[in-house]
């Protein structure tokens, strides 16, 4: 028996369908071949292409099926859109984060949620060690229909926010921080057990996850508009 | 130098005016003794009242200060409305649980929802131990605009319907199972690594947050109508 | 062999000349008789009597060989004192826990640095989920010359207001909380990883210990008057 | 003394005897000349060579001794088989795996199954998030005996198979993940707290495990046979 | 909305269909009324009824609606056949435990496997401290198909008895022993890293776990015989 | 099936030949009827009893089958002597407790080792907080031939003594602390990681098994001269 | 969208007047050219700076903007002063570190004191296992006003001087040790249990937080002299 | 302020006087050049050396001050004796382990216990899957006055040891394993709830620690004869 008796990946065509978006590659546990395999599988479909936590050799692998992909460094996304988004979108995001360290993940974000159509907001390095810095643009983000908190070490800014604005929030814990941060799980625990209200939350540097909802609920408005 | 000293409580009543809802009471760490006088305060200025983790000896002490004050001893929650939420829902929020012991934190969740104006459907154990169950009832959560879903021990629930939708999910690990289940932990660590995208996740047990978070959405929406 | 053949506690009697302060009784894990004998000894040797985390067993035990010691039955603190300290203190020790929740630790760190000579300004229930509360009492605070900050659920306070002052800040985590606040870790995690610059930690519940350091560090300015 | 003074390994050539099957090298930890010494003195003996956790040193040190052995670089197993297993099967054991990502594992189940004469169906890349891509080979796999599934994340796979077939499961929780997947620990408490009825779990990235024990399940059957 | 406006349980009729046993209840989590309820469902149904970690009030309220129940208090299991298991079974379950502490988790081993057709012999208090006890048992342990292996503390047996025979082992980590066990993580995972080939592992205290998916392997056989 | 089908315990009567001593019985998770049972039976058998970890009901039935068994409360140990150990002891052991709190894991060493025929010398209540009253009994402790020390909170003591002596240290975590001691794993972590050398650690409140390995300790020194 | 959208960073430059020091760069988790960009910021206005967990690419991207920026290798430090603080300050800040292996973090809070001014005795590798090496310098010790204590394996060290002091204790948890010490885990909650009273505690490795904070004490002494 | 202005390491000369043994120079989070300075100064002062956890870097650097030491590559030991121990040891130390990987550490045992003098006895590869290789070598073990066992994974043979013995256990738990034995967790655990009498345990990878209590405790029966 060798590896070359099945196929290594069963992609699944119908999620745009089903989904509302393409099936999004998780790079970081693939070769570099299985995720060239994949990419061309969706783009000989007709589908968009988005891959997280890509390294450059997925880049240049992916190269070589889909010439067009574009790759951002510091969020390690592999993206090409072949289809526009044109959904309606019924208000901004907002991303933010707490500090310049934060920023891949929060990139990642962004990143997601322009792929699915959304209109975003970014602010960075408003954390809680100087709030007149958050302050100075908080109208800018309670005019946001969500927001994306991203914070590493003890992961305080989403709790901050969610006292003074009436809009969901999802918290984006990062592993920023050493020691005790324990790789981002002060900052996870912090944010799971915020004393403010409407806030959820996604895993560790997950800031793909974050944009992906993001999108889902201004795009919701979108449906709701339609109906 | 005595406990008299200083006041237990600094009661925000600008919460409604800034984010949408009055202040909402955590009953578990406070006496009853505090408890009613947070509630006292709250109906005295014209807000509604909602109190979650509520034994019975603080509901006791509230009805003497809010005779009129419910008690729904499954979810644990106190609640009195003054004046009825009239802001325009525009969808159902879906509140689904995994096994019927999943129920109290799926009724606090509900009652959330319900208190903050929100039209909720409530769907019990559906788990993944028998996928027909939540077959059956697929269509009706699909037509909801957000899904809240309740599941304890290994907390698959989430995954498996983030794969059949294109809504958002709020996923509530519970405390319920036994030995390596270790309280939640392990739901909780299932749905923070969901392989479903648009899944965020709340703390374990929180039905109320979930159902804040979807009353926020569903209300979203409204405003936006209004808009 | 029997428990009779020695004595059960070693008492350090030249702590106060040593140490500046009498040994304290941390009453948890010992029996009422030991902690009534530990107690009778202190005052048989002129020495005050300050116990921590007593009961009202341990309290009654007491009050049979010191009829005049005095219980707080929030703080669970048993306290006689026969010597008033009369160390000058150079300023005021602001004690600020988040919610009504926190009182008995706040209580329990307000009480043990009154007990050591210490002048103590208490403000509760000012967390970060409505910062304006925080904000109408911020002056007073900075007035102080070294602050205790007690908080439970996510322990955020102490990075806020160490972005706001420019003194020592001693956090205090509590174990109020549930679910993934794992009986305060999570507080004690985010305290730890502050981004806030100079906040040290004590032990979850540990008001004692924030209280004990705080009027070293008040008393320390006033040692520097003397010299 | 000196490390000399003692042999390094004392080889149980009776297991095969004993327990119907050669000792298996377990190579992670061994020095390659260590493994190189084992497998000679297995292979000397008439016995078959099975190492799992294998890198190209490994390798390479034991082609010095078993020229004619081969290495699946995928699954990090070195093998060589002297009298190939004759034993009778009564079924097929099915492996299944979640992700691509999962493959290795899957790949080291499959390949110690087949060493000690299992018939292997392997299907990969079925995980729960596109339901539809399980269903189309659920008949395939509930026409096997025995079902090891592979997944990492939140291994919710083994739970959602486990209601729909009448066979024993063995789960194997993969490290496959980022943040809070904790490098398998998710995936290992979600499958420790199946709600499915009839599922067993081996280490984390054990496909060796999982496909011996399989192994050991349908040569059972064809023991039965012979009695 | 009140609790009462939806079924608390969606009872899985077809899972004896699909399954080969009915659905078992997991009464711990549960009302003494709500297993009460589904258990006369499943009755009214003519299906077996089985409970686990059942206490006398859940037995109780289930005697009010199936009065000829049985109930074993020491592994707290509720059951009542009403239709026996008819399939051949074609070897012996063995189960062993470690200590007399470990007994009422072996004995809701054996009540399952018994329940689902199996033929049981059960060995207590043979733990390695004492490992004549198990050498004196080992060749009726050895004529089993399958072998049940439920330890605390440690929980080295199964890895001792691995090394003794060639048959699969389900090894049941129990919360016996104290400080260090962690409720039984020390036995879990001294399982999870047997150096013993053919060990798997069901969840702490999981003896239904073990037993039934022991059912599942003998009864495999006999499908096996009829085929 | 019944519970009955098989005894409950296998006693290892030959445990005194082989091991020196009685098995000892660990009571916690046994009921009363059983811990009777295996008490009655190494009586019966001429063996000296010894049941740690025994509340008061388990001495009441102990009582009924051995009258003249004897039980401290405080240590928690049930003991009756028939044959008094008369093995020549070449040295001293020295049971030190950090705290008053500690005494009941120190009493429960000291008992073990005396039992076994230890000469013992118990020192209370010098905790590093105070190190001039464990300097006041250091040449008392230097004398004695191996030293068990019982510490809680941070378990500092055995490292402290290590640098001071020339001894083999047992240090034995006990649970006395809160918070972020975590039920002793603060103490047992510090003893592993103890700077100084020649400490070995047994589990948290784990009095018995550092009496019982000093007592070997100290007989094999008379063993030798017997030689 | 693309990451030069919005800026990476916004620096506080109010700090310095709100907090009494300029921002600190925390460089661990920024790449070289972001923290050239802070640094040349802060010079610009003035500021003077400090950068902790610094690597030598830090450094060099630096020397581009600051041109006279020093760089301690062993701390892990970039650092230039345009202003020197001339603060007065009432007493000396003793740093003791426990073995040779914690020298980077004590340094660093040697260097993050001497910063803002502080006046620092630092003594190393005076570790409790030869406590003859900390008497020889305990009244060195004791005559400063505050002592940060910095030790890794069990963190013994600040409760053995706790006890011998009267002044304020800073502890800092390193990560030195191995196996059980979990990079810091036990020092860190060794001294979150220490017994001895007036010690709190920062993060593992955290110098930099404890040389703040003990530079905050005593000029506190100083505020209070000028007042 | 620089690192120069105090000595990186206070060398403890004294330790030999006071302990029995010059001091052991833990090499691991030391630089080379700190290793040599201690290293000779101790045999500038007349010492033997021992150095543990070092690398080719650090004897490199020691064989530029003392030219005649030797390096174990296996152990990680440097090591060089001025003095031979002469010191009577009344009996063998076993020193055996579980499997080929575990041999480093047992190494680092053997080698300490040696070097204090002891005789060593070292059995590699009898760990518990194939205890007929253990029984093989029982008798030899059973002569030796204490045994150290050493194993990974699992850590089951210092149970399976103790009851066949009557001798003290010394038990090192090594990080051999991978995924949920976590680095050695899983054997420590396990080695800390053995169900054995008399079995004490060391830091994982710890066989320094081992080797230094085995020799103590056989040098003890030698003091004895002198006396």
């Amino acid at each position: 028996m060798t590896a070359s008796d099945f196929l290594h990946s069963t992609v699944d065509f119908e999620r745009a369908e089903r989904q509302g978006a393409a099936e999004i590659i998780y790079a970081e546990h693939k070769t570099p071949e299985q995720v060239k395999d994949i990419a061309a599988a969706l783009v000989a479909n007709g589908q968009n292409l988005f891959a997280t936590r890509a390294d450059e050799a997925h880049f240049n692998a992916v190269l070589e099926a889909v010439p067009d992909a574009s790759y951002d460094a510091l969020a390690r996304v592999i993206h090409y859109t072949l289809t526009p988004c044109d959904e309606v979108q019924l208000g901004k995001i907002a991303v933010v984060n707490a500090g310049t360290s934060d920023l891949p993940i929060a990139q990642e974000a962004a990143l997601t949620a322009a792929f699915l159509g959304g209109d975003v907001l970014h602010i960075s390095d408003v954390g809680v060690a100087g709030l007149h810095r958050l302050m100075a643009r908080i109208d800018e983000i309670r005019a946001c229909k969500v927001i994306i908190v991203v914070a590493g070490m003890e992961g305080a800014l989403p709790s901050v926010i969610a006292g003074l604005v009436d809009k969901p929030i999802i918290a984006v814990p990062t592993s920023v921080g050493y020691g005790a941060s324990f790789d981002g799980i002060a900052a996870l625990l912090g944010m799971l057990n915020s004393c403010g209200s409407g806030v959820t939350v996604v895993n560790i540097d997950n800031g793909f996850g974050a944009g992906y909802q993001a999108a889902m609920i201004t795009r919701l408005q979108a449906d709701r508009q339609k109906g």
